[in-house]
């Protein structure tokens, strides 16, 4: 059921280095096909989204380098949809461009703001939690974050700990306690345990105007940047003010800058199979695998004695493996990556060394 | 010091096929740069005899689906000097067919028959080895052939034991007493221990009118259909003559055919760093390794945590490696092998279900 008035800002402008070699500083993760569904994770994402509003109300925010993939990848977007980060300056401030925006075109949007790059294998349930979400972002001002029911103690997510109580008539609705960090293995069982906690989906519903009174509370100097005193949106001097803009403001995300600050956050207990895909070994969880648990996503793979590895490599590559045991094999063009799964955290480092020692060409 | 009536009989028609996927039916392992010299095994091995006989002297037998390759490797050989095999039949047909041809140019010719993708390090060494068998050869109606001295107890290797006496005035030339098939560890170790067994290097050294006269022994009829009755060889005739001639001989190795049988082979004791490349260890025993043991025979490899493994890629391919230890990895344009060192004998069965299961363009 689209409502005129629902828009979506996808933000696509990370880099995915955990996702090193397939994602690359000039063809990152969001951009990959690395389900192997036949279409990439930004596709996927804005797919979900065509029942929430109509598709030019879709805004995606990334870096101006990768215009020409994204307007490739979703053909029929207007220009004006695509929204480009000269340099970049983290969450905070890519919202606050795109919400700017939006409001000088529909000061009535509301917006579901989301990342390009995650998983969601139940759809459907993602669709009622934002449809819930945003009936309640129209009824107040609220910031509605969604957070996943953890099945694990896992220590790659933020959790946002929940006063486990109906807010008014909004069922599903609770008001957030507070948001931390990436817990430690011992602290992410008590988390899981005391079940008032929930993993940060990094996905959240408000109005616009909420969002920006939101702002001018906790980042009004960043604010402002993105506020123009004539018409600049949708006009030639858009670039040239955002340019402008993004020099002088902070490098902070939407999580420090307003979310653990703000009063008016609100979070909805969520179930939708989700993951942020973050690295290789979130993608094995959530990958089909055979059974000797190895997750092929390329077509060609034979394994002899071997288990519990996730491996990627070109369509027309044939890989065969003897022998691995919890190893993460990813082939590319240019760059072949072995490394055991439980070491995937060593992956940040490589890419620095490969920068350092090898050359740009390779990250 | 050449000598004109020194020839060179190279062969070069097999597929190398435990070095896949490196070694390709299409493309195999002697026409590749497989040491990172420079030059290919072919290369390496015309280069090593040079100085032995004059470049005209050289032929060189090989598939005819590689006569380009030969042709392209080693730019100036008169057509003539690359022999075709219109189907594979193992040693004994290629040398009937190579020494057959040069005795109708050369009736005083003396061979080396040498395979064309072994790996010898000390060329000085090898060919005092051949100078002396030659001088040998061309005294007595003998074969003789070169035996390694084993430092080791392989047992990919064939054997054969000598009578440890000096043969009339030729130090360093000894008789056969017996060649063995490939032993197991034990025997292995007990002919490492005698020190009357050295490893059969697959060269030897003959009078063609001595070859022809053991062939005439023991393998007659084989003689006879590369013996025409009129003149074939050097015309545009001998492609179709050797066509019947294969099509009609039988499939048997020179040393099961003549070597185990005759009684005038001899062999010279020899240490020029020999080893057959026959697989991925035999190449990892022989090639610079680092501090931890690893054979890096490409350019750009990161090694984490890693020991005792071989990598070989494209040159201008990135690979990093973390936490392996003893394996093998070879990528290819279109094939990736990872295999433990330990298990490198899969690799022909391997090989063997790629092409039942997969296809034929990977083997």
């Amino acid at each position: 059921m689209q409502n005129k008035n629902h828009y979506c800002i996808i933000m696509a402008g990370g880099i995915g280095s955990r996702f090193w070699p397939m994602s690359r500083q000039s063809f990152p993760k969001q951009f990959h096909d690395i389900l192997g569904t036949g279409k990439t994770l930004l596709q996927e994402t804005v797919d979900r989204f065509r029942e929430y509003c109509p598709i030019e109300n879709i805004y995606i925010v990334t870096n101006k380098q990768y215009f020409d993939l994204v307007n490739k990848q979703i053909p029929g977007l207007d220009p004006n949809q695509i929204l480009l980060e000269p340099v970049r300056r983290n969450t905070a401030p890519c919202i606050a461009y795109a919400m700017s925006k939006i409001y000088t075109k529909n000061d009535k949007a509301v917006m579901v703001i989301a990342p390009a790059d995650h998983l969601i294998i139940k759809p459907e349930a993602f669709l009622k939690s934002i449809n819930l979400a945003t009936e309640f972002a129209e009824s107040k001002p609220a910031i509605v974050t969604l957070g996943i029911q953890p099945n694990r103690p896992d220590t790659g997510y933020g959790y946002i700990q929940f006063i486990p109580e109906k807010v008014e008539q909004f069922d599903g609705v609770s008001r957030v306690k507070t948001f931390t960090e990436k817990p430690n293995l011992e602290l992410a069982k008590a988390f899981v345990k005391s079940g008032e906690f929930l993993w940060n989906s990094g996905i959240f519903i408000s109005s616009a105007t909420t969002l920006i009174n939101t702002y001018k509370m906790f980042l009004s100097d960043m604010l402002t940047l993105f506020q123009p005193d004539e018409e600049v949106y949708y006009t030639d001097k858009e670039a040239d003010f955002v340019e402008r803009a993004y020099t002088r403001c902070t490098n902070i995300s939407i999580d420090y800058g307003i979310l653990e600050k703000a009063k008016n956050v609100y979070v909805i207990p969520s179930n939708f199979g989700w993951s942020d895909l973050g690295t290789w070994g979130s993608l094995y969880e959530n990958a089909p695998k055979d059974e000797f648990e190895n997750a092929a996503l390329s077509r060609n793979v034979l394994f002899y004695d071997t288990k519990e590895c996730i491996i990627n490599a070109p369509k027309s590559k044939l890989v065969v493996i003897e022998g691995l045991k919890d190893y993460i094999v990813i082939d590319t063009k240019d760059v072949l990556l072995i490394c055991r799964k439980d070491k995937e955290q060593a992956i940040k480092q490589i890419v620095t060394d490969v920068k350092a020692g090898i050359g740009d060409q390779f990250v």
